[in-house]
């Protein structure tokens, strides 16, 4: 049986003060293992452009197989994560049709507005592909570069979870 | 007042499995900030060489000011981070007297034989200085290269923590 290399990339200032434990990434780590992933790195960085564009080149210059962020993908001035992958694969951030569909779905679902910071949730890196979200409002992103597949989570524990039970199934990453 | 540059790296198999969560780090995090230093980075990478040579030498090229790490210190053989930290700084592997006479007094004091594995326990980077254990036998270790001092303790919990109240105290690092 191949081995396919994993990394998870946890992204939070909260996690870096120590204010948080880092459990996402244990939860993660355990559901890559048990599908046959070899998880090589779990790396913790600030949400901030330098940082993330790095690690994430960092991961796809290595040809990892499977990079999973969690962490700032919410509707806050701090959460850029989906615009700094844009920057790291060198493509556009846009807006995604289906990412737009699925954000107008869940805010009208809910009966709240649908404001700027809450468009925002649908541009993503070009040619990626929104996961939708079963319990919050962030859509996750799946988006291919070279031979990694990048999965971008929120960083809300249930949030991150509920993915797994949906859409982002890693059996397809073969 | 300036900021200093932290970096956490945590060293383990058990974690990259998702067997184990990272409370260490969260732990040194918590109170790396509250000393006033910035963390960078929580890096976990497994039990081998070319992983955490790496990862040493990456912060050290980098300048960080203050890297600690847990984990890779017992007596037993995939315990080798004394080991590739020598190596990550082009140093010599080898007995240091300070250190010898720590893990003597402690198997002494605790009527236990001094065998090979447990005499691997005062093997250091050349020009380190072992930090007494107060609860464990591995004594830590505290070596500088160029601007950055590296601190590594051991991974279980209890023994992490112990220092803190003892000898490795960060104040120092100015």
């Amino acid at each position: 049986m191949m081995s396919y290399t994993a990394w998870i990339i946890s992204i939070g200032n909260e996690l870096l003060i120590g204010k948080t434990v880092n459990t996402n990434a244990a939860w993660l780590a355990r559901k890559l293992t048990l599908l046959g992933y070899d998880v090589r790195r779990i790396i913790t960085v600030p949400d901030n452009e330098e940082d993330e564009v790095e690690v994430f080149r960092d991961a796809i210059r290595r040809g990892v197989r499977v990079v999973i962020s969690t962490g700032g993908l919410g509707p806050t001035f701090d959460d850029r994560t989906s615009e700094y992958l844009a920057k790291a694969l060198n493509r556009k951030y846009v807006i995604n049709d289906d990412a737009l569909r699925l954000v107008i779905e869940t805010f009208k679902s809910r009966g709240l507005e649908l404001t700027e910071p809450r468009l925002k949730q649908a541009k993503m890196p070009e040619g990626a592909r929104p996961l939708p979200n079963p319990v919050g409002t962030a859509p996750g992103i799946w988006v291919e570069e070279g031979n990694t597949v990048i999965i971008a989570l929120p960083g809300v524990p249930a949030e991150m979870m509920a993915y797994s039970r949906t859409t982002w199934s890693l059996n397809y990453v073969r």
